[in-house]
């Protein structure tokens, strides 16, 4: 049988999701997880792997086994053996084989999150899990250049060199920016400026290794003042990874989950975490 | 002359916040970094001492000095020597002497949150930040209970047997209890839970070692049903640390700071954390 399971996790210790010889990786501790509680061995495939210090706040895996527990002691069995930042919320049986359920080829869409701290001291308590900008950021500007991303685009530009997948094309639904403010601090020259956590969510059919990581680079530096606008579309337009800003920070990057079929009666949304702003 | 400084801190770390002769204390980190920044030995003092794993969102230290350098420079040439996990926010210069600010004495009261993660699964991405309870708890039990609490009392049922204060009488403010809730999920007999984070904010004139994380352990059995709203009176008027819960987790326990007279001019209010619910 199949069984899906809902994974969350901390990157801040991992390098990223996919296992690797040295073993430090999600997938490495979570098969091992597995491998305990279920006596043998398991090998998993997820929805949308995740580098070196990106956070997972509902990744989805699925792998085939003909041990037969009930869901709710895969949950509680594997957390048993988990470290204490990686768990497992919820696990459920579903169809296997061609017609069946597959964690990556049935996702719709995958969901991301970028918080980003804008303060002028650097941040502290939330150490590699936010980005962080120490110049206010305009909204309308940003906004009008990640418009221009929306849509069916060759994203070659974006794409990491070491990118696995078979086309640099992929279709972006969404990306929605907001601010919550937390406040004023003082800036060097005695001005105040407005302190608080900016959150970027992406939604597209699928991602470019480093995708969203050089959109954020695109979109503060055009955020910032340092380009224009439409220097988003010359960007795209390029298809070259050499006209986009340096890649930005894996720490504020959190993988929402991927989007599937409710047909699947898999759990719907990621539970809302209230640190998550 | 006399110097003040904001610090923020996670706690997961280190070995809670007063110097040790391991080292391995946040303010023997503040220490060695203000030492490299003045390239002279420098002491600090703190507005609260926090045990191992509790967090800092806006301590208060002071120090003197005979070193001429702008506030700004304090700031910023202390946080290149910090850690990433800690950061100095804020400097001023403050009158010193008998009549001068000091951080412990000046302070009129301390505030402090807890955060409780209530969810049938344990924190993985907030492993470490989130204190956890995997039954729901009765806010109105939690409230009533808490009220008890405020006022001038001999808090002797709820302070560590290492605690060096001179009295167990202290005075407690105030006692807020919120919920922001995260979606529900499923519990063992497929009854749903609100999942969400539980706040509890704690404002008194000093606190005494472990007093809120025992006070805490009091609040859980009470919302959990195990104990009756009265408990807490009877705990309280047994003056006697055999009548109280179990010290409950340093994990979610995070120092709001110090309250001060505006007089000494010193940024007013902990930056709101957009984490924090």
């Amino acid at each position: 049988m199949r069984i899906a399971l809902g994974v969350s996790y901390s990157g801040s210790r991992y390098q990223g999701w996919q296992s690797q010889p040295g073993g430090n990786t999600v997938q490495d501790q979570l098969e091992a997880a597995l491998g305990r509680f279920a006596t043998q061995s398991i090998h998993t495939l997820c929805a949308g792997r995740t580098d070196a210090g990106v956070h997972g706040l509902m990744q989805v895996v699925h792998f085939d086994t003909d041990l037969q527990r009930a869901p709710n002691s895969w949950v509680r069995g594997t957390n048993t053996f988990l470290p204490p930042d990686i768990a497992v919320h919820w696990a459920r049986e579903v169809p296997g084989g061609p017609e069946g359920f597959h964690c990556r080829a049935s996702a719709m869409a995958r969901r991301y999150a970028y918080v980003l701290l804008q303060s002028p001291v650097r941040p502290s308590v939330e150490a590699g899990r936010v980005g962080w900008v120490f110049m206010p950021l305009q909204p309308e500007a940003m906004r009008q250049a990640a418009q221009l991303l929306l849509g069916e685009h060759d994203f070659s530009s974006f794409r990491a060199s070491a990118c696995q997948a078979k086309t640099p094309v992929k279709t972006l639904h969404r990306i929605d920016i907001s601010f919550t403010p937390a406040g004023n601090a003082p800036m060097r020259e005695n001005q105040e400026m407005p302190c608080g956590y900016w959150r970027f969510e992406f939604e597209g059919n699928a991602f470019l290794h480093h995708m969203i990581r050089n959109i954020m680079g695109c979109l503060i530096y055009i955020g910032q003042g340092s380009q224009p606008v439409d220097w988003m579309q010359q960007v795209l337009d390029a298809r070259s990874r050499d006209a986009a800003a340096p890649t930005f920070s894996p720490d504020g990057l959190y993988f929402l989950g991927p989007v599937y079929d409710p047909c699947w009666g898999l759990p719907g949304s990621t539970p809302a975490f209230a640190w998550l702003p």
